[in-house]
């Protein structure tokens, strides 16, 4: 979840000095523009790891902003006055009128996830406070408000080196306490309770957005840029119920007009630096494997793979296993690979295509749904209901709340599977750009490949970057502790079948050495 | 909250035989009409206890429906294919394509309850159970999809009764279970539990209905029209987004023609027999207490409630105390005879009217979170929060789904307070409609009495049974096993007073045998 803000994305100075201007304009307008509608609040939340910039953030948000209609607020240790009342109210006081933002800092989201990293509420009580908080946005965003939250992240690494740095210079040392240290150890169990709160508390309406800390100039553009572009968003559904009342497809055109970036997105618009990052791009796309050690790998993870499926039909244990990837990355083959190792009673391979008309006619999680197995037996995903993120998106078959929404739908019905006991297993299989034109031109050549290429692929192809960007907006909210993704570096297909192999082998013994879960 | 389903409502065979044939045609109607739309599926959900006719509903519907487009599921014990698949595998798999209807009988609501009343499950599961099942309701939903659920109640000495009934006649001998006899011991866990499902699962897109399941005829006719008319509701808005697609307006009052009922609305306009019967109906309206009795019990009470007062004063326990009820009912003269009894430092009376400007600009509840006290103190609400279901739901001035959802909402707000250890009293001070003219009359022909007297009241009684009804809806909903209402029966002041006082030195004696919360 958190590798898609590990990747070192930064922003040159003069980049920065070229697009922060306008920026700040926009953003002074859309406040502008938001209290002359006065129709709904604006709360905006940061959390994330100490050293991230969550403060630096909401004094930079006053800078660039009108501070005059910002309500800003950083909560510690309750007062006496707090104490005395039920924990929301401190927040409640101060949330901002219709027309208004408000800057939150370690408001709501803070006790509870401080709390349970230093064990102090157990796993229930967690829970609970994470529902209440959830009613909380509920219960606002019904009333109209946007709810706008930023994850700040650092890796553990550069949590350390960051606290270091502070406490080098004479002038910030103040701002490194004990307590930051503290943290710093438990940075793991941090981050696993954080990953929970963003799983958890991520809806279709207000998602979390996971943003790198590191480098000052570009977590300033991105943290802007999303603000500004949410707000607008926003405003484009209330403004134009009153101006164009009897017309609701302008109004639909409008809100398309102003969509709400992601991540990946927003870091694709800011600057020609390194913000094109995506977890692919940081691949080692050259790993190969010589055919003779091929073989013998084959051959053992083969016979492995075998041996755990017998022992695993034998207890019950079914296997779900997901690919995806690019056109000619290779899926096939890897699948092939796999069957031929079992036993052909006991797996089946599952192509998805478009919807039929009937599965049209439900949910778009239902085929998959209907698609699980009986106990014992491996089920293969050659694509799968990540296409709702992939596809879909990308395609315009969704709508953006549909696939926005469609993260915690796909993380949820993975509960369901891994809460039975079967092991799931989920393969992006990239290629790139250069070897899947290669590919593309075998295929036209080869008599007997030419079926396989389609005049979709080469479609397809012309949208490279915007599959790029959605595959690593689907890394952030779906490779998750309990759901992990393998990432496999496709362009030596030896390679590729031998990490799928070894990692399908591993899932295997690593359930069955487990009681039942 | 199931008071309001053990009120004996029934409808007179004549009556049934004149209203069921058009209620049967109107069904097939928007059967019809929803096929043609072809673009939702309807799920309706029956659970409830034992013997109030769940299954009864079920066959009816099959009957007066078109039963090719309905789907007819009722789930046991999970067969071996089940049990080897998620548990909702079988639930997914059921669910009806777009355009039809799918019944479903003990479906998932079903093994939460069961497990949690046998505590074969602890809290935290039954917690995440019904959280799963939230997550799909709102999926589905967001789909599209329209859920109507409803919840067949009968009471304990009532479902007695219905066993005993079915096991004397031979023929029904076999519905009866030794199983069904082993719910009905546990028949107050049951509802404790249902009452938590029903408080947790009902949301602002999908209530519950509780009806009560006495009646057959009552039963029926009350399924149907909710089914009917929630339907239509639903249809309004998907039909009309096709046809009037540039009139929003249009849109908006095609919604507002067909609102869906509330149980005390639907009872109102089936028949004449005693379905006008409220809560408050049931009420023993000549309760009253002699002058020298009265006198005494004040001092009694009044010198016990300043005692309790300094004793939770010294624990920092906070007193809430709210009062509702029509113009004239004595909300003030009750509330006098109880802050005679106070420290004024201690306590604060807090007449609510209508919300200020600023108010306006926030959440309708933001400003009771403001006024709530530091510890220790008494806050008594002269109206109060209810009035988003009370005044704002008869006169207009909030939205059928703003005050549909303000039941859960106002239920989670009072969780807050209960949770911090506030000690909450809520009283519903009544008087007959003949009393309140003669308390009117009073009051015009007194002088010093007259500035009371408002033409304001004189409207709201125009509505008198607009407001019962509303009334009824609101202690369905908010008079929980937590946070009970007490119903006072006001013709007779000094009855009222008494009654009053005493409650609330109970609530505190409670509050202070028990520790800490």
């Amino acid at each position: 979840m958190f590798k898609t803000a590990e990747l070192g994305r930064k922003v040159a100075k003069a980049e920065y000095r070229d697009l922060a201007p306008a920026l700040r304009q926009e953003l002074l307008e859309v406040q502008q523009e938001l209290k002359q509608n006065n129709r709904f609040p604006v709360i905006i939340l940061f959390a994330g790891v100490d050293g991230a910039g969550k403060s630096e953030m909401v004094n930079l948000m006053n800078e660039w902003m009108d501070p005059r209609w910002l309500v800003t607020r950083a909560y510690g240790e309750p007062s006496d006055e707090e104490q005395e009342r039920p924990e929301f109210w401190r927040f409640w006081r101060d949330l901002p009128p219709r027309g208004r933002i408000g800057l939150f800092l370690s408001a709501w989201y803070h006790r509870p996830l401080i709390d349970r990293v230093y064990q102090r509420i157990d796993e229930i009580t967690f829970f609970r406070r994470l529902e209440r908080i959830l009613t909380m946005g509920d219960m606002l965003m019904d009333d109209g408000a946007l709810i706008i939250k930023f994850w700040m992240h650092l890796s553990r690494d550069e949590q350390r080196k960051r606290l270091k740095n502070l406490e080098k210079d004479p002038l910030t040392r103040w701002r490194v306490h004990k307590q930051d240290w503290d943290h710093w150890k438990l940075y793991d169990r941090f981050i696993e309770t954080a990953e929970h709160i963003i799983r958890h508390t991520s809806t279709g309406r207000s998602t979390w957005n996971i943003v790198e800390g590191k480098d000052s100039y570009y977590r300033a553009l991105t943290v802007g840029t999303i603000i500004r572009d949410a707000i607008r968003h926003h405003l484009s559904g209330h403004t134009l119920k009153e101006q164009w009342q009897n017309d609701l497809a302008a109004r639909g055109e409008e809100l398309q007009r102003n969509p709400v970036p992601t991540i990946s997105t927003v870091a694709a618009t800011i600057g020609q630096s390194s913000t094109h990052l995506t977890v692919l791009s940081q691949l080692d796309m050259s790993l190969s494997q010589g055919k003779k050690d091929y073989n013998k790998a084959l051959k053992t993870y083969q016979s492995k793979l075998n041996l755990l499926q017998r022992q695993a039909h034998e207890q019950g244990v079914s296997t779900i296993l997901v690919f995806e990837g690019p056109d000619a990355a290779g899926k096939g083959g890897a699948i092939r690979r796999i069957t031929a190792a079992l036993d052909a009673r006991h797996y089946l391979v599952r192509p998805i295509a478009a919807p039929t008309d009937e599965e049209r006619q439900h949910h778009y999680l239902w085929r998959f749904w209907r698609l699980l197995s009986r106990a014992g037996r491996v089920t293969i995903f050659d694509r799968s209901w990540y296409g709702r993120v992939l596809v879909e998106r990308v395609e315009g078959f969704a709508s953006e709340e549909e696939w926005r929404r469609a993260y915690g739908e796909i993380n949820d019905f993975e509960d369901h599977l891994l809460e039975h006991g079967i092991v799931l297993a989920k393969f992006w299989l990239h290629i790139t750009k250069d070897e899947q034109l290669a590919r593309f031109q075998d295929r036209e050549q080869t008599p007997y490949k030419r079926w396989k290429l389609t005049d979709e692929d080469w479609r397809n192809r012309e949208r490279w970057e915007d599959y790029e960007l959605a595959v690593n907006d689907m890394l952030a909210y779906t490779n998750t502790r309990r759901s992990p993704w393998t990432l496999v570096e496709g362009n030596d297909k030896r390679h590729a079948r031998i990490k799928i192999l070894k990692t399908v082998c591993e899932a295997l013994e690593t359930r069955l050495a487990s009681a039942q879960p």
